[in-house]
């Protein structure tokens, strides 16, 4: 009966200072809330070693279709071998225009010349979509890796990217995005690796990697 | 015509020597991928407090339901509002099993004893899915805040996670992944803030937040 009485005495304390404690927090967070009045696309990059970066901007290419925007999809790199996100998406030609410009990382093609060529025939690709106000969400998957060995220039990408339609998001994912990116971006996550399955001898499977 | 002759001179070194960088380092890549042949589920942790945690559960969700392979998701935390995901994976109820399970975020609530409720009901439904061969890929969205908070025991979702299918991969998102399951899991990002658009005053907006 004591042990009950105490347990109950416990537990009524520790849910008195929960919702104290998150009623603090509710204050700070709606504070924030209103503070944030700006509505604007908002130009977000996905960089770092870890995983997810590709698959977060393949997450927000459904929360806008969700919206019922029109988005459109160019992969700069990816692209020797069909991934589960472009068979997916391709069931949705009137919604989603999904156009996959490389041949494959830089250590396949092992071609300077053509990966620039290939680089630049993608971005005349993205600046149709970063042109037309009708797309609401612009995923540039890998542009980071094109920037990152100097296939494109950061500063004609950077200015296309300014000169898009005022409400247009923009997702640019790829490892070692330039600083020049990050700092015009809005909203910039480094998905750092804190361990991977791969390292631990298994392989790339379809729906995780692939 | 010197100029021109030099520029292509450079431009053939540069060639070669990216040539040679990316024949080293396909022989790294290749002799990894030759060295992970294991082929099971997986389990990945997405945490950390930068954006990108939840998008990156719903892009591998797209990326298995582009291999035909079945798929259950299970919000914990989020489901006051609809969100576009929601709204457009609810298209594919043969393929895609969603449940929401949260009323909002715990200082939203302010009832511990409620929200212990919800968690328990959340974790009951996603043993359903934890405990079903036909289901390929599993998101628990948001679980990480209900271990945070101990609104579930550890061990016991530890343990319903090791007795799954073989194959089946599981994606657990949220801020403040426990010890035990970052120990756990085979993959882990830590999504680190590096900046947000909100903190500059840019509301959450559908597509993006939403």
């Amino acid at each position: 009966m004591t042990t009950e009485h105490n347990r109950s005495d416990n537990d009524s304390g520790l849910n008195e200072r929960h919702r104290t404690r998150m009623q603090r927090k509710k204050a700070v967070v709606d504070a924030k809330i209103a503070a944030a009045t700006d509505v604007r696309g908002v130009l977000l990059v996905n960089t770092g070693n870890g995983k997810g970066k590709s698959s977060s901007g393949f997450g927000m290419v459904i929360r806008a279709m969700g919206h019922d925007m029109q988005v459109g999809v160019v992969q700069f790199i990816k692209g020797a071998i069909p991934t589960g996100e472009e068979r997916f998406l391709r069931r949705f030609p009137e919604q989603c225009e999904f156009y996959v410009m490389g041949e494959g990382y830089t250590w396949e093609t092992q071609d300077r010349t053509r990966d620039i060529e290939k680089a630049e025939a993608a971005w005349a690709c993205a600046r149709e979509l970063l042109s037309d106000p009708s797309i609401g969400l612009v995923l540039l998957d890998e542009l980071n890796i094109a920037l990152k060995y100097h296939y494109l220039d950061v500063q004609t990408v950077l200015a296309d990217l300014r000169a898009r339609p005022a409400a247009q998001h923009v997702v640019i994912t790829g490892r070692g995005a330039p600083p020049e990116l990050i700092e015009a971006a809005d909203t910039v996550t480094d998905m750092t690796l804190v361990k991977h399955a791969f390292s631990q001898g298994i392989q790339a499977q379809p729906g995780v990697e692939l």
